[in-house]
């Protein structure tokens, strides 16, 4: 095997193959590879797995004797990353080893068997759906603050995808709060909704930040594919039932708030800073036309702040976790926001007054 | 105590005072603090400490009544980041508590007694020079890389400054190389060199990027003080003997070699890729004309790389950390370097063929 390659081409796909690739399996080390392969017409396919995420680019040429090799991903990042940008020349030696030349410059390569390589997910055969990039990302992006981070609760840790080839939905709850958001989406139409776990969302969104315009996406039983430009990721889904969300959003309130979002999410930031470290707890009361909001912590001190509001209801006094608000908040791009509320044990939803259509409910706090 | 001061400006004070404060002190947990004193003339005046590194910056204010608290400066930051940029009103409360408020919001913050604040190495008396703060940076920027960063090796683990009134030089070493920088400087007349510990050092750099033009320096046998703006800085020198440094500078050289530095730099970047991790080791092979640069890891692969140089004298092959000679490189600005060598056992010396008073001393490696 041998083939020409511009360096910074060949560097752009080592890094996205890098981040993929799980450097650190001790049951599979070959995981910590990449695996190089010529084809036919003068393309060179780089490949990077974790089991979970699989990553296939797709880079233009010169193939002087076709093959496949597999190297350590970082070290040959690395390698890559110091050279100057003119053509490399990469070749494989015996041993499973290759050699890359630059000039008067040659790096001698270890690599392993590359027929050990794991297959990867086909795309071929899938039905793929044309989508713009980054109405996928704006999902990804106003919902992965809510996804559970506790690996024991599969079903949390990831999203939910829903679609029915006219509207997208993405939800992720963490048991503590729950965002929810819906933008037209002429995608794929689902039976019902998928689940894409947390790591491979944000791999997605990795993807699709580096590409403009377009992007295919297919979904069958086992995997979400992604496929922009000369690039395609495979992600497998989470195979487990999502909660059923719509339960969770209440569906009356008997106090309505009106508030400036930038003036809401300031005052919760400094309110944040003197709530107790671990439950970032703050106590928000509601009168007319005012919301004090105070913070307690024993080791600091105490703020009080008093935001005028638009509040004409039964007063009320309840605790929030000052995090959970904000990050809702700042998802929504709204000048003004809707916070309503039942009573003191009932959940706070969040939804902008005009704008997206995005919910938050965060469940109260003992205080 | 009472008084009324502009956030941007307190934020500026307590985001330098934080860097020097002690927040982690078990014996004295009162180096966790800032100290607020207001002065006759209408200014706060904000001090922290470590014990080793002082720090005092007088800032115009509007004082109602005056007087002294202390607080967590930590939290206190943190509040006063996140206030709008508006006049902040600082009150002192019962218990040591301080209240701070801003339009309708208010937040309380429990202090210490302020007299048991420590007293801070008085400027008063010292005799200040005036240089351009810009050089000292540059002194402490070119020789702060091979500082010792072993707490053990006292005497290595600072900078030594000469200074006789025209020429100003730093020297810095870890025992495995040694870097020396002069320049012109009209600062204090030294009858012997000084060492500046290395967190002092850096404290010293941070406060001079902050400031523009002259800034003022006194040393007397226990401080270096550093005078810009409205600030002072004082730290406590290390006590102790620098060893003779001139010594380790190699009078002669049987070989000398003349190279382009970032070609050099470049070569040297690739090579410690692939370089044991550890120790960095790069094989270095002189001939006619010729620097052949190896590098070999037995668990990567190796790299070997020729560059074109000027050199006329005996074959020679030695090892030397790769980064010891890449980070004298970078402090050298200039197109073209000269290495020095004698033996295969003997330090090289790097020096700039035209441009800055520097060298660096690097010690071989057994290959």
């Amino acid at each position: 095997m041998e083939f020409e390659i511009d360096q910074a081409r060949f560097l752009s796909a080592l890094a996205l193959a890098q981040t993929v690739a799980d450097k650190r399996s001790n049951n599979m080390p070959i995981l910590a590879n990449v695996l190089l392969r010529t084809t036919k017409d003068n393309r060179l396919v780089c490949s990077a797995t974790d089991m979970m995420i699989s990553i296939t680019e797709s880079i233009p040429v010169e193939v002087k004797t076709p093959g496949a090799l597999t190297l350590g991903v970082r070290s040959l990042h690395n390698v890559v990353r110091t050279l100057p940008n003119k053509p490399i020349r990469v070749k494989s030696a015996e041993n499973h080893w290759a050699e890359l030349s630059v000039a008067r410059s040659s790096f001698k390569l270890m690599g392993q068997v590359h027929t050990d390589f794991p297959e990867l997910p086909d795309p071929k055969g899938q039905k793929f759906i044309t989508i713009p990039g980054h109405a996928f990302t704006d999902l990804i992006q106003r919902t992965q603050f809510s996804v559970s981070t506790d690996e024991a609760r599969v079903n949390l840790n990831g999203v939910l995808f829903e679609c029915d080839g006219a509207t997208g939905t993405m939800v992720s709850t963490d048991g503590h709060r729950l965002t929810k958001y819906s933008l037209p989406l002429a995608g794929p139409k689902l039976d019902r909704g998928i689940i894409i776990p947390r790591k491979g969302m944000l791999e997605i969104k990795r993807v699709l930040d580096r590409v403009q315009g377009e992007v295919g996406l297919a979904v069958d039983g086992q995997h979400i594919f992604v496929q922009a430009a000369d690039l395609t990721l495979s992600v497998k889904l989470n195979n487990v039932v999502f909660p059923p969300y719509e339960k969770v959003i209440p569906g009356e309130h008997k106090r309505r708030v009106t508030a400036l979002r930038d003036e809401l999410v300031d005052a919760l930031k400094r309110a944040e800073v003197m709530a107790p470290e671990k439950t970032a707890t703050v106590r928000v009361q509601l009168d007319k036309g005012t919301l004090h909001l105070t913070a307690d912590n024993p080791d600091l001190g105490v703020a009080h702040q008093e935001l005028e509001i638009d509040f004409e209801g039964e007063p009320l006094v309840a605790g929030f976790n000052a995090r959970y608000l904000i990050e809702v908040l700042e998802a929504i791009d709204a000048k003004q926001v809707h916070l309503d509320f039942q009573g003191e044990l009932d959940p706070c939803v969040v939804r902008p007054v005009d704008g997206v259509d995005l919910l938050g409910v965060v469940m109260p706090m003992r205080i």
